[in-house]
Protein backbone atom coordinates (compact mmCIF):
# COMPACT_ATOMS: atom_id res chain seq x y z
CA UNK A 1 0.00 0.00 0.00
CA UNK A 2 1.64 3.27 -1.29
CA UNK A 3 2.30 6.03 1.68
CA UNK A 4 1.64 9.52 0.72
CA UNK A 5 2.56 12.84 2.51
CA UNK A 6 0.32 15.63 2.43
CA UNK A 7 0.89 19.29 3.54
CA UNK A 8 -2.28 20.57 5.54
CA UNK A 9 -3.53 24.12 5.98
CA UNK A 10 -6.95 24.23 8.34
CA UNK A 11 -8.92 26.64 9.97
CA UNK A 12 -8.87 24.74 13.51
CA UNK A 13 -11.58 27.01 14.31
CA UNK A 14 -14.52 24.37 14.25
CA UNK A 15 -12.88 21.64 15.19
CA UNK A 16 -12.06 19.47 18.41
CA UNK A 17 -8.57 19.65 17.01
CA UNK A 18 -6.16 17.03 14.34
CA UNK A 19 -7.21 13.79 16.52
CA UNK A 20 -10.52 11.82 16.89
CA UNK A 21 -12.86 12.27 19.48
CA UNK A 22 -16.05 11.13 19.93
CA UNK A 23 -17.03 14.85 21.29
CA UNK A 24 -17.21 16.55 17.61
CA UNK A 25 -15.46 16.60 14.40
CA UNK A 26 -11.54 16.58 13.97
CA UNK A 27 -9.45 17.36 11.14
CA UNK A 28 -8.29 14.00 11.08
CA UNK A 29 -11.49 12.79 10.27
CA UNK A 30 -12.68 14.93 7.60
CA UNK A 31 -9.06 14.20 5.83
CA UNK A 32 -9.66 10.42 6.71
CA UNK A 33 -13.41 10.41 5.37
CA UNK A 34 -12.28 12.16 2.10
CA UNK A 35 -9.40 9.55 1.32
CA UNK A 36 -12.13 6.41 1.79
CA UNK A 37 -13.73 7.67 -0.92
CA UNK A 38 -10.48 7.12 -2.98
CA UNK A 39 -10.18 3.89 -1.14
CA UNK A 40 -12.93 1.74 -1.88
CA UNK A 41 -14.83 3.21 1.33
CA UNK A 42 -12.34 1.66 3.13
CA UNK A 43 -11.20 4.63 6.12
CA UNK A 44 -7.36 4.77 6.32
CA UNK A 45 -5.24 5.82 8.91
CA UNK A 46 -3.11 8.78 9.11
CA UNK A 47 -0.60 10.71 11.24
CA UNK A 48 0.24 14.05 11.48
CA UNK A 49 3.47 16.41 11.90
CA UNK A 50 1.76 17.78 15.31
CA UNK A 51 -1.73 16.76 16.55
CA UNK A 52 -2.83 20.47 17.30
CA UNK A 53 -5.69 21.22 19.78
CA UNK A 54 -9.23 22.51 19.38
CA UNK A 55 -9.15 25.94 17.88
CA UNK A 56 -5.46 25.87 16.38
CA UNK A 57 -4.80 26.79 13.42
CA UNK A 58 -2.43 24.88 10.25
CA UNK A 59 -0.59 26.71 7.62
CA UNK A 60 1.67 23.85 6.93
CA UNK A 61 0.35 21.09 9.16
CA UNK A 62 2.07 17.47 7.40
CA UNK A 63 0.10 13.94 7.34
CA UNK A 64 0.42 10.46 6.00
CA UNK A 65 -1.91 8.50 4.59
CA UNK A 66 -1.71 5.01 3.39
CA UNK A 67 -4.40 4.35 0.21
CA UNK A 68 -4.72 1.06 -1.19
CA UNK A 69 -4.26 2.48 -4.67
CA UNK A 70 -1.35 4.16 -7.06
CA UNK A 71 -2.08 7.74 -7.46
CA UNK A 72 -0.22 10.53 -9.00
CA UNK A 73 0.44 13.25 -5.67
CA UNK A 74 -1.14 16.35 -7.63
CA UNK A 75 -4.24 13.58 -8.79
CA UNK A 76 -4.86 12.82 -4.84
CA UNK A 77 -4.53 16.00 -4.09
CA UNK A 78 -7.37 17.54 -6.60
CA UNK A 79 -9.46 14.59 -5.06
CA UNK A 80 -8.88 15.52 -1.28
CA UNK A 81 -9.55 18.97 -1.97
CA UNK A 82 -12.62 17.87 -3.82
CA UNK A 83 -14.00 15.48 -0.46
CA UNK A 84 -13.00 17.44 2.10
CA UNK A 85 -15.75 20.36 1.11
CA UNK A 86 -17.03 22.25 2.61
CA UNK A 87 -14.97 21.91 5.84
CA UNK A 88 -12.27 24.54 5.62
CA UNK A 89 -9.30 21.60 5.44
CA UNK A 90 -6.86 21.94 2.93
CA UNK A 91 -4.67 19.93 0.97
CA UNK A 92 -1.53 22.35 -0.24
CA UNK A 93 0.57 19.89 -1.21
CA UNK A 94 1.17 16.05 -1.50
CA UNK A 95 3.83 13.54 -2.44
CA UNK A 96 4.62 9.88 -2.43
CA UNK A 97 6.27 9.59 1.29
CA UNK A 98 9.89 8.53 0.60
CA UNK A 99 11.08 5.20 2.42
CA UNK A 100 10.91 4.51 6.25
CA UNK A 101 9.46 8.26 6.18
CA UNK A 102 6.79 8.85 8.78
CA UNK A 103 5.24 12.25 9.46
CA UNK A 104 5.43 12.55 12.90
CA UNK A 105 8.86 10.51 14.03
CA UNK A 106 10.78 11.93 11.17
CA UNK A 107 10.64 15.68 11.41
CA UNK A 108 12.95 17.04 12.33
CA UNK A 109 12.05 20.72 13.05
CA UNK A 110 8.52 22.40 13.49
CA UNK A 111 7.56 25.77 13.47
CA UNK A 112 4.46 27.57 14.85
CA UNK A 113 3.34 30.96 15.03
CA UNK A 114 1.34 32.82 17.65
CA UNK A 115 -0.73 36.17 17.12
CA UNK A 116 -2.00 38.73 19.58
CA UNK A 117 -3.98 41.34 18.80
CA UNK A 118 -2.66 44.42 20.53
CA UNK A 119 -5.27 47.20 20.78
CA UNK A 120 -8.45 48.61 22.29
CA UNK A 121 -10.84 47.73 19.45
CA UNK A 122 -11.87 44.17 19.64
CA UNK A 123 -10.42 41.86 16.80
CA UNK A 124 -13.55 42.17 13.42
CA UNK A 125 -11.11 40.90 10.34
CA UNK A 126 -8.91 38.56 12.07
CA UNK A 127 -11.63 37.18 15.19
CA UNK A 128 -10.67 34.02 15.51
CA UNK A 129 -7.38 34.07 14.58
CA UNK A 130 -5.33 35.75 17.02
CA UNK A 131 -5.80 36.36 21.02
CA UNK A 132 -7.08 40.02 22.33
CA UNK A 133 -5.07 41.82 24.64
CA UNK A 134 -5.81 45.11 25.22
CA UNK A 135 -3.04 46.59 27.21
CA UNK A 136 -0.32 48.19 25.45
CA UNK A 137 2.61 45.31 25.55
CA UNK A 138 6.17 45.83 25.54
CA UNK A 139 6.98 43.57 22.71
CA UNK A 140 10.93 44.18 22.81
CA UNK A 141 11.04 43.23 26.34
CA UNK A 142 9.03 39.89 25.80
CA UNK A 143 11.74 39.22 23.09
CA UNK A 144 14.34 39.66 25.69
CA UNK A 145 13.12 37.57 28.20
CA UNK A 146 12.10 34.86 25.43
CA UNK A 147 15.87 34.71 24.46
CA UNK A 148 16.92 33.53 27.75
CA UNK A 149 14.66 30.41 27.51
CA UNK A 150 16.55 29.06 24.07
CA UNK A 151 18.58 25.85 23.84
CA UNK A 152 18.35 22.71 25.77
CA UNK A 153 16.53 22.54 28.94
CA UNK A 154 13.69 20.78 30.71
CA UNK A 155 10.57 22.50 29.90
CA UNK A 156 7.89 20.87 32.95
CA UNK A 157 7.18 24.54 33.63
CA UNK A 158 5.49 25.03 30.26
CA UNK A 159 3.92 21.61 29.78
CA UNK A 160 0.24 20.48 29.78
CA UNK A 161 -0.75 18.11 32.94
CA UNK A 162 -2.02 16.34 30.09
CA UNK A 163 1.05 15.91 28.28
CA UNK A 164 1.70 12.49 27.20
CA UNK A 165 5.58 12.65 26.26
CA UNK A 166 8.12 10.41 28.60
CA UNK A 167 10.55 13.50 29.04
CA UNK A 168 10.26 17.47 29.24
CA UNK A 169 13.77 17.65 27.94
CA UNK A 170 13.66 19.85 24.65
CA UNK A 171 15.67 22.38 22.57
CA UNK A 172 13.97 25.05 21.76
CA UNK A 173 15.89 26.87 18.68
CA UNK A 174 14.03 30.10 17.98
CA UNK A 175 11.53 32.15 20.17
CA UNK A 176 11.33 35.48 18.46
CA UNK A 177 8.87 38.40 19.77
CA UNK A 178 8.31 41.57 17.45
CA UNK A 179 5.56 44.31 16.90
CA UNK A 180 3.96 44.08 13.51
CA UNK A 181 1.55 47.19 13.51
CA UNK A 182 -1.29 46.17 16.00
CA UNK A 183 0.18 42.82 16.15
CA UNK A 184 2.65 41.22 18.60
CA UNK A 185 3.86 37.89 17.11
CA UNK A 186 5.77 34.90 18.37
CA UNK A 187 7.88 32.65 16.05
CA UNK A 188 9.00 29.39 17.65
CA UNK A 189 10.63 27.06 16.02
CA UNK A 190 12.15 23.52 17.75
CA UNK A 191 12.60 19.96 16.88
CA UNK A 192 9.29 19.40 18.92
CA UNK A 193 7.42 21.20 21.70
CA UNK A 194 5.73 19.59 24.13
CA UNK A 195 2.06 19.66 24.60
CA UNK A 196 0.87 23.36 25.36
CA UNK A 197 3.96 24.18 25.20
CA UNK A 198 4.21 27.45 22.88
CA UNK A 199 0.83 28.70 24.71
CA UNK A 200 2.37 28.64 28.19
CA UNK A 201 5.06 30.17 26.91
CA UNK A 202 3.36 33.21 25.15
CA UNK A 203 0.71 33.56 28.14
CA UNK A 204 4.22 33.69 30.57
CA UNK A 205 6.08 36.45 27.88
CA UNK A 206 2.78 38.47 28.09
CA UNK A 207 3.19 39.40 31.50
CA UNK A 208 6.36 40.43 30.63
CA UNK A 209 5.20 42.58 27.93
CA UNK A 210 2.85 44.00 30.53
CA UNK A 211 5.59 44.96 33.14
CA UNK A 212 4.14 42.66 35.78
CA UNK A 213 7.28 40.93 35.78
CA UNK A 214 11.29 41.03 34.61
CA UNK A 215 12.62 39.81 31.83
CA UNK A 216 14.24 37.24 33.76
CA UNK A 217 11.23 36.13 35.23
CA UNK A 218 10.28 33.60 32.50
CA UNK A 219 13.71 31.91 32.74
CA UNK A 220 13.56 31.76 36.46
CA UNK A 221 9.93 30.18 35.95
CA UNK A 222 11.93 27.55 33.40
CA UNK A 223 14.87 27.03 36.19
CA UNK A 224 12.00 26.10 38.66
CA UNK A 225 10.69 23.53 36.56
CA UNK A 226 6.87 24.11 38.00
CA UNK A 227 3.87 24.37 35.79
CA UNK A 228 1.79 26.60 38.60
CA UNK A 229 4.60 29.29 38.63
CA UNK A 230 3.81 30.11 34.66
CA UNK A 231 1.55 32.39 33.46
CA UNK A 232 -1.81 31.41 32.10
CA UNK A 233 -2.05 28.86 28.82
CA UNK A 234 -2.67 31.29 26.27
CA UNK A 235 -5.83 30.93 24.03
CA UNK A 236 -5.90 27.92 21.09
CA UNK A 237 -7.05 30.45 18.31
CA UNK A 238 -3.78 32.98 18.16
CA UNK A 239 -1.88 29.68 17.43
CA UNK A 240 -0.50 28.32 13.97
CA UNK A 241 1.54 25.66 13.24
CA UNK A 242 3.58 26.92 10.23
CA UNK A 243 5.39 24.55 8.98
CA UNK A 244 7.67 20.76 9.37
CA UNK A 245 11.12 20.06 7.77
CA UNK A 246 12.31 16.82 7.35
CA UNK A 247 15.81 15.22 6.88
CA UNK A 248 14.27 13.67 3.79
CA UNK A 249 11.68 15.98 2.17
CA UNK A 250 9.30 14.35 0.47
CA UNK A 251 9.17 15.56 -3.14
CA UNK A 252 6.05 17.97 -3.17
CA UNK A 253 3.66 18.75 -5.40
CA UNK B 1 -24.73 68.26 17.72
CA UNK B 2 -20.87 67.10 17.76
CA UNK B 3 -20.28 65.06 15.11
CA UNK B 4 -17.43 62.29 15.49
CA UNK B 5 -15.27 60.43 12.91
CA UNK B 6 -14.85 56.78 13.35
CA UNK B 7 -12.11 54.12 11.47
CA UNK B 8 -13.75 51.56 11.39
CA UNK B 9 -12.63 47.39 10.33
CA UNK B 10 -15.16 44.84 8.87
CA UNK B 11 -15.72 41.33 7.76
CA UNK B 12 -17.81 41.90 4.60
CA UNK B 13 -19.23 38.43 4.62
CA UNK B 14 -22.00 38.37 6.87
CA UNK B 15 -23.53 41.71 5.60
CA UNK B 16 -25.18 43.07 2.56
CA UNK B 17 -22.63 46.33 1.95
CA UNK B 18 -21.87 49.14 4.36
CA UNK B 19 -25.51 50.33 3.21
CA UNK B 20 -28.80 50.24 4.60
CA UNK B 21 -30.88 48.28 2.57
CA UNK B 22 -34.33 46.66 2.73
CA UNK B 23 -33.10 42.91 1.93
CA UNK B 24 -30.31 42.54 4.71
CA UNK B 25 -28.04 43.28 7.57
CA UNK B 26 -25.62 46.67 5.98
CA UNK B 27 -22.67 47.51 8.36
CA UNK B 28 -24.53 50.90 8.76
CA UNK B 29 -27.64 49.48 10.62
CA UNK B 30 -25.48 47.98 12.63
CA UNK B 31 -22.64 51.11 13.51
CA UNK B 32 -26.13 53.61 13.49
CA UNK B 33 -28.06 51.16 15.76
CA UNK B 34 -25.37 51.09 18.41
CA UNK B 35 -24.62 54.64 18.31
CA UNK B 36 -28.68 55.01 19.08
CA UNK B 37 -27.82 53.18 22.67
CA UNK B 38 -25.62 56.48 23.02
CA UNK B 39 -28.29 59.03 21.80
CA UNK B 40 -31.37 58.03 23.83
CA UNK B 41 -32.69 55.84 21.43
CA UNK B 42 -32.42 57.70 18.19
CA UNK B 43 -31.09 56.46 15.70
CA UNK B 44 -28.04 58.82 14.52
CA UNK B 45 -27.48 58.72 10.33
CA UNK B 46 -23.90 57.55 9.33
CA UNK B 47 -22.27 58.62 5.83
CA UNK B 48 -18.96 56.22 5.03
CA UNK B 49 -15.62 57.16 2.90
CA UNK B 50 -16.50 54.72 0.30
CA UNK B 51 -20.08 52.82 0.10
CA UNK B 52 -18.56 49.08 0.33
CA UNK B 53 -20.51 46.68 -1.86
CA UNK B 54 -21.67 42.97 0.08
CA UNK B 55 -19.00 41.22 0.74
CA UNK B 56 -16.16 44.23 0.43
CA UNK B 57 -14.23 44.01 3.76
CA UNK B 58 -12.68 47.01 5.45
CA UNK B 59 -9.32 47.62 7.43
CA UNK B 60 -9.64 51.49 7.80
CA UNK B 61 -13.18 52.45 6.64
CA UNK B 62 -13.63 56.36 7.89
CA UNK B 63 -17.56 57.44 9.09
CA UNK B 64 -19.34 60.12 10.21
CA UNK B 65 -21.80 60.11 13.09
CA UNK B 66 -23.55 62.45 14.76
CA UNK B 67 -24.81 62.03 18.47
CA UNK B 68 -26.04 64.40 20.78
CA UNK B 69 -24.02 64.11 23.51
CA UNK B 70 -20.66 65.31 23.97
CA UNK B 71 -18.02 62.08 24.43
CA UNK B 72 -14.38 61.68 24.71
CA UNK B 73 -13.73 60.24 21.52
CA UNK B 74 -12.23 57.21 23.52
CA UNK B 75 -14.98 56.81 25.51
CA UNK B 76 -17.37 56.70 22.06
CA UNK B 77 -15.04 53.84 20.53
CA UNK B 78 -15.59 51.72 23.68
CA UNK B 79 -18.91 51.84 23.54
CA UNK B 80 -19.39 51.86 20.04
CA UNK B 81 -17.60 48.50 19.98
CA UNK B 82 -19.29 47.25 23.17
CA UNK B 83 -22.77 47.87 21.45
CA UNK B 84 -21.93 46.31 18.13
CA UNK B 85 -21.08 43.09 19.42
CA UNK B 86 -21.06 40.36 18.48
CA UNK B 87 -20.53 41.66 14.68
CA UNK B 88 -17.57 41.64 13.22
CA UNK B 89 -17.89 45.40 12.88
CA UNK B 90 -14.74 46.89 15.41
CA UNK B 91 -14.04 50.88 15.70
CA UNK B 92 -10.51 51.09 15.69
CA UNK B 93 -9.83 54.70 16.19
CA UNK B 94 -12.24 57.93 17.17
CA UNK B 95 -11.96 61.53 16.68
CA UNK B 96 -14.28 64.84 17.36
CA UNK B 97 -14.42 65.72 13.71
CA UNK B 98 -12.64 68.97 12.40
CA UNK B 99 -15.20 71.76 11.88
CA UNK B 100 -16.49 71.67 8.14
CA UNK B 101 -15.40 67.97 8.13
CA UNK B 102 -17.37 65.40 6.17
CA UNK B 103 -16.17 61.76 5.77
CA UNK B 104 -17.29 61.05 1.91
CA UNK B 105 -16.43 64.87 -0.15
CA UNK B 106 -13.19 65.71 2.90
CA UNK B 107 -11.69 62.55 1.29
CA UNK B 108 -8.81 63.15 -0.89
CA UNK B 109 -7.19 59.72 -1.05
CA UNK B 110 -8.22 56.47 -0.68
CA UNK B 111 -6.08 53.32 -0.49
CA UNK B 112 -7.95 48.91 -1.54
CA UNK B 113 -6.20 45.68 -1.86
CA UNK B 114 -7.14 43.05 -4.06
CA UNK B 115 -6.10 39.24 -3.27
CA UNK B 116 -5.67 36.61 -5.72
CA UNK B 117 -4.90 33.21 -3.92
CA UNK B 118 -3.10 31.97 -6.71
CA UNK B 119 -2.30 27.71 -6.21
CA UNK B 120 -4.20 24.75 -6.67
CA UNK B 121 -5.67 23.86 -3.52
CA UNK B 122 -8.61 25.89 -2.46
CA UNK B 123 -8.62 28.42 0.27
CA UNK B 124 -9.10 27.36 4.14
CA UNK B 125 -7.94 29.85 6.03
CA UNK B 126 -8.07 32.80 3.98
CA UNK B 127 -11.78 31.69 2.65
CA UNK B 128 -13.91 34.32 2.05
CA UNK B 129 -11.03 36.85 1.89
CA UNK B 130 -9.29 36.24 -1.77
CA UNK B 131 -10.17 35.49 -4.97
CA UNK B 132 -9.56 31.61 -5.84
CA UNK B 133 -7.58 31.25 -9.03
CA UNK B 134 -6.17 28.17 -9.99
CA UNK B 135 -3.92 28.69 -13.27
CA UNK B 136 -0.96 30.63 -12.25
CA UNK B 137 -0.45 34.21 -12.93
CA UNK B 138 2.04 36.26 -14.34
CA UNK B 139 2.26 39.23 -11.83
CA UNK B 140 4.64 40.92 -13.66
CA UNK B 141 2.89 41.21 -16.62
CA UNK B 142 0.10 42.14 -14.25
CA UNK B 143 1.67 44.97 -13.09
CA UNK B 144 2.99 46.22 -16.58
CA UNK B 145 -0.03 46.42 -17.94
CA UNK B 146 -1.60 48.45 -14.84
CA UNK B 147 1.33 50.73 -15.17
CA UNK B 148 -0.37 51.66 -18.66
CA UNK B 149 -3.85 52.69 -16.76
CA UNK B 150 -2.12 54.96 -14.73
CA UNK B 151 -2.88 59.04 -14.35
CA UNK B 152 -6.43 60.86 -15.44
CA UNK B 153 -8.39 59.49 -17.59
CA UNK B 154 -12.36 58.31 -18.25
CA UNK B 155 -12.80 55.18 -16.79
CA UNK B 156 -16.23 54.39 -17.99
CA UNK B 157 -15.01 51.00 -19.29
CA UNK B 158 -14.57 49.62 -15.79
CA UNK B 159 -17.82 50.94 -13.60
CA UNK B 160 -20.47 49.13 -13.04
CA UNK B 161 -24.04 49.72 -15.11
CA UNK B 162 -25.07 50.84 -12.13
CA UNK B 163 -22.53 53.05 -10.96
CA UNK B 164 -24.50 56.92 -10.55
CA UNK B 165 -21.15 59.19 -10.59
CA UNK B 166 -22.18 61.83 -12.81
CA UNK B 167 -18.98 61.53 -14.68
CA UNK B 168 -16.17 58.66 -15.54
CA UNK B 169 -13.18 61.07 -14.99
CA UNK B 170 -10.62 59.35 -12.29
CA UNK B 171 -7.21 60.17 -11.42
CA UNK B 172 -5.65 56.46 -10.78
CA UNK B 173 -2.39 57.15 -8.67
CA UNK B 174 -1.49 53.28 -7.95
CA UNK B 175 -1.94 50.00 -9.18
CA UNK B 176 0.36 47.86 -8.09
CA UNK B 177 0.78 44.19 -8.55
CA UNK B 178 3.02 41.63 -7.01
CA UNK B 179 3.25 38.10 -6.14
CA UNK B 180 3.71 37.23 -2.30
CA UNK B 181 4.01 34.19 -1.63
CA UNK B 182 1.06 31.98 -2.79
CA UNK B 183 -1.04 34.98 -3.11
CA UNK B 184 -0.95 38.13 -6.18
CA UNK B 185 -2.27 41.60 -4.85
CA UNK B 186 -3.34 44.54 -6.58
CA UNK B 187 -2.79 47.87 -4.24
CA UNK B 188 -5.24 50.94 -5.93
CA UNK B 189 -5.22 54.12 -4.69
CA UNK B 190 -6.71 56.98 -6.18
CA UNK B 191 -8.70 60.09 -4.72
CA UNK B 192 -11.78 58.37 -5.58
CA UNK B 193 -13.15 55.88 -7.41
CA UNK B 194 -16.52 54.49 -9.62
CA UNK B 195 -18.27 51.52 -8.44
CA UNK B 196 -16.83 48.71 -9.23
CA UNK B 197 -13.55 50.34 -10.75
CA UNK B 198 -11.17 48.34 -8.96
CA UNK B 199 -12.87 44.93 -9.39
CA UNK B 200 -13.67 45.32 -12.93
CA UNK B 201 -10.08 46.23 -13.39
CA UNK B 202 -8.87 43.20 -11.43
CA UNK B 203 -10.94 40.82 -13.69
CA UNK B 204 -9.29 42.33 -16.79
CA UNK B 205 -5.36 42.34 -15.32
CA UNK B 206 -6.33 38.62 -14.29
CA UNK B 207 -6.73 38.12 -18.72
CA UNK B 208 -3.28 39.42 -18.57
CA UNK B 209 -1.94 37.35 -15.87
CA UNK B 210 -3.59 34.10 -17.30
CA UNK B 211 -2.08 35.15 -21.01
CA UNK B 212 -4.79 35.03 -22.88
CA UNK B 213 -4.37 38.96 -23.47
CA UNK B 214 -1.16 41.29 -24.14
CA UNK B 215 0.01 43.93 -21.68
CA UNK B 216 -1.35 46.47 -24.06
CA UNK B 217 -5.39 45.51 -23.79
CA UNK B 218 -6.23 46.59 -20.21
CA UNK B 219 -5.27 50.13 -21.64
CA UNK B 220 -7.17 49.63 -25.23
CA UNK B 221 -10.12 48.74 -23.21
CA UNK B 222 -9.35 52.13 -20.87
CA UNK B 223 -9.00 54.02 -24.35
CA UNK B 224 -12.46 52.32 -25.80
CA UNK B 225 -14.86 53.24 -23.21
CA UNK B 226 -16.58 49.93 -23.33
CA UNK B 227 -17.77 48.71 -20.33
CA UNK B 228 -18.36 45.16 -22.78
CA UNK B 229 -14.77 45.13 -23.71
CA UNK B 230 -13.06 44.51 -20.13
CA UNK B 231 -12.99 41.18 -18.51
CA UNK B 232 -15.34 39.87 -15.72
CA UNK B 233 -16.03 41.97 -12.23
CA UNK B 234 -13.80 40.05 -10.09
CA UNK B 235 -15.70 38.39 -6.50
CA UNK B 236 -16.15 41.02 -3.52
CA UNK B 237 -14.28 39.04 -0.89
CA UNK B 238 -10.80 39.61 -2.33
CA UNK B 239 -10.98 43.36 -1.97
CA UNK B 240 -10.59 45.05 1.67
CA UNK B 241 -10.71 48.96 1.79
CA UNK B 242 -7.20 49.87 3.38
CA UNK B 243 -7.77 53.34 4.47
CA UNK B 244 -8.63 56.91 3.74
CA UNK B 245 -6.63 60.21 3.92
CA UNK B 246 -7.90 63.67 4.85
CA UNK B 247 -6.42 67.45 3.81
CA UNK B 248 -7.39 68.03 7.49
CA UNK B 249 -6.95 64.75 9.36
CA UNK B 250 -9.01 64.23 12.37
CA UNK B 251 -7.17 64.13 16.01
CA UNK B 252 -7.51 59.58 16.08
CA UNK B 253 -7.65 58.05 19.36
Amino acid sequence: MPLYALTLEYDGGPFVGWQRQENGLSVQQVLEEAAAKLNGGVVPASVAAGRTDAGVHAEGQVAQLGIDRELPPERLREALNFHTRPHPVAVVAAALAPAGWNARFSAIHRGYRYRILNRRARPALELGRVWHVQQRLDAAAMHDAAQRLLGRHDFSAFRAAACQAKSAMRTLDRLEVSRQGDEVVIVAEARSFLHHQIRNLAGTLLEVGQGKRGVEWPRRVLDGADRTRAGQTAPAEGLCFGFVRYAQEPDWV
